[in-house]
């Protein structure tokens, strides 16, 4: 990817470069986020999206904010959290920002916010090259060369600081040889699977078949895939994991067809304040997204339409949880609370 | 609905008239057949689609060769067999074709075989009026009342010469008073559900909420439905049943969450030449129906796509087949043939 999709251009008083996303895979657009607002309306309209990239995004986003006050931060970083309620990393990086700012003197504010939302995008691409890695030696373990491997939604370079996650993971296995055919689940109703992870792996070389979502059952019990691996937006401290809308559905269906289900995430999508997933916010999005996909009118005017983005996974259909610092399975509240503390 | 699905317009040497329902729910636009390559292509292209539709649509097609000579009726019958390979009532209609034109004189040749296709279309609606009453009184008896419903593609009159399958038990269920709240799956890649079932439904005033496929499990571990039902293409002898690709995973979904699933088709869906549901034959169609819903592109130049028409579900997750003969339950091979004799 020639284009990086979060880049800070310039010093403490520069402004934040985007890739629209919404614009993919028909056109590599750039968004140029000069105010909070700006970023804040990235964040809501998907310009920018998966959970570590939207932490990052509005870590910068409150660089944006450092040349007028203590206060204005205070503010801005209220009013990025209202941006979308699900993924946790947003909040973890907000509060992080807000902790750099109230330790920084009025002049050093600036270049302290910048620098700080500069080691959270690094650090989540270590990261991301770590879960590549762990998830990577796991797969190696358990799948026979050439395997299928199904995936849902979008998890790689363009969802977080780096390589990804659970794509991430399927990048390392290709670079090792291993040789994944990935299956992508297109992922309605807004088809970052299609538009996005079939970007992503075309890009770099791996074999990919995409498919709709409702396909996976079918592609199951057909023997094309041995596994199936996915990001998370949230994972509670029982191991519950939210993740995009249909990816409680693939961990059912790989129960049914004796498969296993991984999550790839980093240790700050975890939410160890909340019990178990019951307690995870979801996000609901506007009726259009479902009725008019790219404008197009696919349903009578004025239908009834649920719309949730996200549903929950609990943790006894999770077969492990890779992480930077290893995997987590089996995946219960104990074996969360050993290799993760917020 | 003012405009039938399927018309036979004038006397033997008339036309046939169809909705074209790739323009629904934009426009309600007539298609007129004029040839025997005129029903071809509307069947090939889903201008008319459901399994029962396709075989009264063939039917018709039939009588347009019927001007020619007997040997045209062979030639018309051989070609129509091969628009669509999937849903068993196309062979069994054309069967029947061809077994009164062989009874038939040159002479009496076009009024037989428009006879004969009147009759097939009048048998559809009679037997889809019995799926609705005997589905109604199963789910009167089994479902609370206002029970959310989950259907999937579309089972209504736009998919019979009558009220549907499916969606002529769940409008039976309305009529009744017992007001079920429908939850339809869009259907990708096609989107019958939003486009057709939603038109169908708010036509006749059923309440109902349009989903993504991928929301189906979601919605059930929500309590929002407390059964699943839908239409098939083909059942063999054992009870397993093609239907619309998505239908093997609602099927695993609704066992996953205690629901019961139930299919509903006439005793022409089913061919009992076949032992099991290995045996069906499943249309794959082209890449564009996946990558280009509605004309806009939404993957990436050159992908690989895998875009399955239909998938079998296997009779042990099936809780019974509604047909006109009455309910089969349990599901098996025993049980099938009792009812359906071919």
């Amino acid at each position: 990817m020639s284009t990086p999709t979060i880049e800070w251009v310039g010093d403490a008083d520069g402004h934040l470069r985007l890739i629209d996303q919404t614009k993919l895979p028909v056109k590599t657009a750039v968004l140029n986020c000069d105010t909070v607002d700006d970023v804040w309306w990235a964040i809501k309209k998907l310009s920018v999206r998966g959970a570590p990239a939207i932490g990052i995004a509005a870590a910068y986003g409150v660089v944006l904010a450092a040349s007028d006050s203590h206060e204005s931060i205070k503010t801005a970083c209220d009013h990025l959290a209202t941006s979308r309620p699900t993924a946790v990393n947003l909040f973890w990086a907000l509060d992080r920002m807000r902790r750099v700012a109230e330790d920084a003197s009025d002049a050093d504010l600036a270049e302290c916010l910048l620098t700080e939302a500069r080691a959270i995008h690094a650090e989540d691409a270590e990261q991301c090259a770590a879960i590549g890695r762990h998830g990577a030696d796991l797969l190696e373990r358990t799948l026979s060369k050439a395997s299928g491997i199904l995936t849902h939604c979008n998890t790689g370079a363009l969802a977080t600081g780096g390589d990804g996650t659970a794509l991430a993971v399927l990048f390392e296995l290709h670079r090792r040889g291993f040789a994944p055919h990935v299956y992508a689940d297109e992922t309605r109703p807004l088809l970052q699977g299609s538009r996005l992870t079939m970007w992503e792996l075309n890009d770099r070389g791996v074999e990919a078949t995409l498919i709709c979502d409702s396909m996976a059952a079918h592609v199951m019990r057909e023997g094309r895939v041995a596994a199936a691996i996915v990001g998370a937006d949230r994972i509670a401290a029982n191991g519950d994991a939210a993740n995009k809308i249909g990816t409680y559905s693939v961990a059912l269906l790989c129960k049914a067809h004796d498969l296993p289900f991984y999550v790839a995430a980093p240790s700050t999508t975890f939410d160890l304040s909340l019990a178990s997933g019951d307690e995870i916010p979801i996000e609901e999005r506007a009726a259009e997204e479902v009725t008019q996909p790219g404008g197009v009118t696919f349903a009578p005017d004025g239908v009834n339409v649920y719309n949730p983005a996200f549903d929950v996974t609990p943790a006894d259909l999770i077969s492990g949880i890779v992480t930077e610092r290893g995997v987590i399975a089996p995946v219960d509240k104990g074996s969360v609370g050993r290799l993760i503390t917020n």
